[in-house]
C-alpha cells in the first residue's frame, strides 16, 4: 500500500494493472489466465449484478442454469460458432485421477478414465441451450422463452489481464426464442438499450450504442448490437453485446415450432452477454493517478468515517458523533463505514480509501467535536470541505449526486472531445496517433478495405451507430462512395 | 401436465423423479449427470441464496471468486482431501479444439494443444484458496479471514439424480483462517448453526445439528458439523456441513502467520458448504401426492389469483377486483401472480399451480364478483374457504405464516415420531426395515463396527447430535461399553 501507483502518463497499461492489485480488486492465481476476484472487486461486481439482474427481470426475464460442459458433437452442430470459438476451448478429457505408481504420494490422469466423448468447458452456452430448448418448444404458445443465466465460462487466450481479458470470468448470458424475425430483432435492441442505460446510469460511462460489422460479429450471429466507450488513453472498450441470431441455432439444433396457422418454422433467437470486463471498463473510465474512483451507485460503501485521535478519551467522544452520522446516512440508504482501526494511522486510511475510490470521506478530529463540525472530502475532485454537524448527512446526500453526475460528464466531455471526423487516410493516421479515441469517417462497406485498414493502423471499425444520420460520402481509405461515416478506433 | 403423479407409496423414488420434472423445475441435460435448472426452479434457489447470503454478510463473511480449475500439483498437496475426491475429479488436458481431418465438418481435440500440467475441475476450493490465502497472511492482523463463494463445482459421480446427486451442482463454499484454534471452531460451529437457522427457519426444515465420525468426515477435515433432516420415506438427508480443518491445510500450502508474541505458527481453518442439494431436500421433505409444497418464504410467488369466466366483460369486471387484490398484497410485501392466460382453463391452471405448491390461490368467478368475495385455497392443507373482499389481504398474510408453521409442524412431527431409541442389534434391524428413520443406539465408538453396520444394513451414523445426553450403554452391535447413543439411518 505504500508505494504510489505508476502515473497514467509515464505508463497507462502499467497504472492498470498496478491499480487493480493495490486497490485489492483481483490479482492473478496459480492458473495461468484465471484471476482472483477479491472481497473488494466482488463487492463492485456484486452491485452490478444486482442492477443488471433487476433489470432483467423487469423486462420479463428470467434465471435458470445450464450445464458448465458441452459435449463435442453439439458443440460442433452450429457451424460458424463452433468455429469462432474452437481455438479457445479447454476440454475435458477424463473424470478420474489415481495414485501415480511412479511417484509415491502424487496423482497422475487415470489412462482407463477417458471419456467416450470430449467435453468442452462452454466458452458460451447457445449450443447446450439450444439443444435443451429443442424439447421445450413445440408451438408458439411455448414462446417466446426470456431466459438469462448467470455463469462462468472459459476462452483460452494468449494473452490476459485482470478483468479485460482472462481465461475464466463471469458474465450473464440471456438466450431468447421467438416467433418472429421480428419480436427477436426487437430483444436483441431492447437488451442493447438495457446495457446502455445500465452503463450510463450506474457505471457513469457513456457508451455509443451501434451494430457491428460482418467482421466484428459474433460467431453465429446475423446482426450484433453493441455499446463501446472510450478509456482515458483513447483506445475504445467494447462493453456489452446482443446478438439477433436469426434461425442459425434453430436449424443446427433442429428447433421448430407450429405457429399460429399451424405451420412448422424455425424458432428465432437472440443472445446477449456482459461480463467482469465491465469491471475494466468502470476502472479506466473514472479512476486517477491516485487510484481508483468509484461511481456512488456501484461504490461497496459511498461513505467512510475517519476518527482522528491521540487517546481513547477522544475515539470515544468521537465515535458517539460518528454513530450518530452513521445513523443518519443509513436511513437515507447511504452505505456507510467507521474505519476505527487501531492498527493504522488516519493518514495510511485516507491514502488506503482514496486507492480504493471511497466516493466520500468524512474525518472528524478533537476540533471538530469543538466546532461541532466535520470535514468531507471528494474522491473525484480531490476537494475537501468543513460542514456543521446539522448538515451532515444532507451534505452526504447531495455530494453523492453530484459526484455520480460529475463522473458522468467528465467521461461524456473526454468522449465528446474524442470523436473526431477524418476524410483523409492521412488525417486519420496521425489522429490515431496523435489523439486517440473514435475517429468518425466514410467507409465502402467491404470486409476488405476494413481488414486492410486494421492491417495499417491496428484501428477496428468498433460500431456503426444507430444514431448514424446519411451522409454521403467517399471512403477514406479507397476513396470508393460511402452513404454514412461508421467509427473507428484502437480497442481493448 | 396431464398424467397424474405416481404416488409416494407406490414408489418414492419414482415419485420425486416425476415431481422434479413435471413441476418444472428441472430435467437431465445432454451431459451426463449434469442438470438443467428451470426457470421456476431456479427462482426458488435464488430465494436460498439471498437468505443465506444475507445471513452469511451478517456474520461478517465477504464473498469472492477463485478460479474453477486447480492445476493438479496443487490439487495434490493436501493428501487426504486429493485422495478423498481424486476418484471423482473432471480433468481438463488440452486447451483447443480444431478441424478433424477425417471427418469434414467436425472438430477434434488438437493432439498439439495439450497442456503441461493438468487442470482439475474443482471439486471443492481449498486447494486453490489456501495456496492464494499464502500470499494475503503475514501476519495476525491479516486474520481472520472470512470469506464465501457462490459456484459451480464439479464431482464425477457413477448414478446421479436430479438436485440430489448430479456431477456439476451449485453450491457456496466459505473459506476461513484464523489465529487460534478456538476460533475456528467456534467459527465451524457458528456457520453449522446458521445453516441450522436457514433450514429450520426458512426451508420449514427440522434439522438435527451434530458431528461426523471419523469414516464420515470431509477428506482433510479434523471436525465435520453437519446438519441432517429426515425425509418422507424414512432416509435421512445431509443437508449441509461445516469442518474444522485444523492446521491441515495450512501446512499442506505452507501458510505461516506472525502470532502477537512475534512467532511463526501455522494458520487454522474452516470451510463450510450448502448446495442445490437443499431443493432435494425441500421438495422431499413438504410435497405430497399432487405434487410441490412450498413454504411462503421460498416460494417463487406465495399467492397465485385465477379469474374464472365466461367472457371478455366478466374478465373485466374480474381483472379489476384482482389488481386491488394485487396491490393490497404487493403493499404487505406478499408476492403474488395473476394467471390470466387465454390459453389455460381453470382446472388445468388449479392442476399446474398445485403442482407446483404456490401457497395460496385464490379464485374469483361471476359469483364471487355478486357476492363480494373471493375463494382462498392453502396448498398445504388442500382447503379453501370464502373469504369477504375486505379481509382478503389480511387473511392472506396470516394463512401465509400458518402455512410456514404448519408445514415445520408437520416435518417436526413427522421426524418425532420416527427417531427411535433402540437397544438391540434386533431391533435396529427391525426398525430400520418397517419403520425407517433415525435409530438411536449405543455404538462403541469404533470405525469396524460402524462398518460393519453399515454392510450389514446399509445404515450409517448420521451424527452424534451436540446436544446429546451422556448415557452409560453398551453397543448395539458388539456389546461393549458406549457413553452415549448416536444417530444411525439409511441416507441419500
Ligand atoms: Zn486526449
Ligand atoms: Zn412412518
Amino acid at each position: 500500500m505504500s508505494k504510489k501507483l505508476t502515473t497514467r502518463t509515464e505508463d497507462y497499461s502499467k497504472w492498470y494493472n498496478e491499480l487493480v492489485v493495490k486497490a485489492d480488486l483481483a490479482e492473478n492465481s496459480a492458473v495461468r489466465g484465471c484471476m482472483v476476484i477479491k472481497p473488494y472487486g466482488y463487492a463492485i461486481w456484486e452491485k452490478m449484478q444486482a442492477e443488471l439482474d433487476r433489470m432483467f427481470k423487469e423486462t420479463g426475464h428470467q434465471n435458470a442454469y445450464f450445464p458448465l460442459f458441452v459435449p463435442k458433437s453439439l458443440f460442433e452442430a452450429e457451424e460458424k460458432n463452433a468455429e469462432g470459438f474452437a481455438k479457445e476451448c479447454a476440454v475435458v478429457t477424463h473424470y478420474r485421477l489415481q495414485a501415480d505408481p511412479d511417484k509415491p504420494g502424487k496423482l497422475r490422469v487415470d489412462p482407463e478414465a477417458k471419456l467416450e466423448e470430449e467435453l468442452v468447458v462452454r466458452p458460451t452456452s447457445e449450443a447446450i441451450i439450444w439443444n435443451t430448448y429443442r424439447n421445450w418448444i413445440q408451438s408458439y404458445r411455448d414462446l417466446p422463452i426470456l431466459i438469462n443465466q448467470w455463469a462462468n465460462v472459459v476462452r483460452w487466450e494468449m494473452r490476459t489481464r485482470l478483468f479485460l481479458r482472462t481465461a475464466e470470468f463471469l458474465w450473464q448470458e440471456g438466450h431468447t426464442a421467438h416467433e418472429t424475425k421480428e419480436e427477436a430483432l426487437k430483444e436483441a435492441k431492447l437488451m442493447n438499450n438495457v446495457y446502455a442505460t445500465f452503463a450510463e446510469n450506474f457505471m457513469a460511462m457513456p457508451v455509443i450504442q451501434g451494430v457491428k460489422t460482418e467482421s466484428e460479429r459474433f460467431a453465429g450471429a446475423e446482426e450484433t448490437f453493441c455499446i463501446e466507450a472510450l478509456m482515458q488513453d483513447g483506445k475504445a472498450l467494447q462493453a456489452g453485446t446482443s446478438h439477433f441470431l436469426g434461425q442459425n441455432f434453430a436449424k443446427a439444433f433442429d428447433v421448430k415450432f407450429a405457429n399460429k396457422e399451424g405451420k412448422q418454422d424455425y424458432v428465432w433467437a437472440t443472445s446477449w452477454g456482459v461480463s467482469t470486463r465491465l469491471m475494466g471498463a468502470l476502472i479506466m473510465t473514472h479512476s486517477d493517478d491516485n487510484g481508483l474512483v468509484l461511481p456512488p451507485t456501484l461504490a461497496p460503501y459511498q461513505v467512510v468515517i475517519v476518527p482522528i485521535y491521540k487517546n481513547e478519551d477522544d475515539l470515544n467522544a468521537i465515535s458517539k458523533v460518528a454513530n450518530g452520522i452513521q445513523a443518519d446516512l443509513r436511513a437515507k440508504g447511504i452505505s456507510v463505514k467507521y474505519d476505527d482501526r487501531d492498527t493504522q494511522r488516519p493518514g495510511a486510511k485516507f491514502a488506503q480509501h482514496e486507492l480504493q475510490g471511497v466516493p466520500l470521506r468524512l474525518a472528524i478530529g478533537p476540533k471538530d467535536l469543538e466546532n461541532g463540525t466535520v470535514e468531507i472530502a471528494r474522491r473525484d475532485t480531490l476537494t475537501k470541505e468543513i460542514v456543521a454537524l446539522d448538515k451532515v448527512s444532507e451534505t452526504v446526500k447531495s455530494l453523492l449526486d453530484a459526484i455520480q453526475e460529475n463522473l458522468f460528464k467528465r467521461a461524456f466531455d473526454y468522449r465528446a472531445s474524442h470523436i473526431t471526423e477524418v476524410d483523409t487516410f492521412d488525417e486519420f493516421k496521425t489522429v490515431l496517433e496523435t489523439k486517440g479515441g473514435f475517429i468518425s469517417a466514410h467507409w465502402d462497406g467491404t470486409n476488405e478495405t476494413e481488414a486492410k485498414i486494421k492491417e495499417l493502423t491496428k484501428a477496428t471499425i468498433r460500431c456503426i451507430p444507430l444514431d448514424n444520420k446519411p451522409e454521403e460520402g467517399v471512403c477514406v481509405f479507397t476513396g470508393k462512395p460511402s452513404k454514412g461515416r461508421v467509427l473507428f478506433a484502437k480497442a481493448y
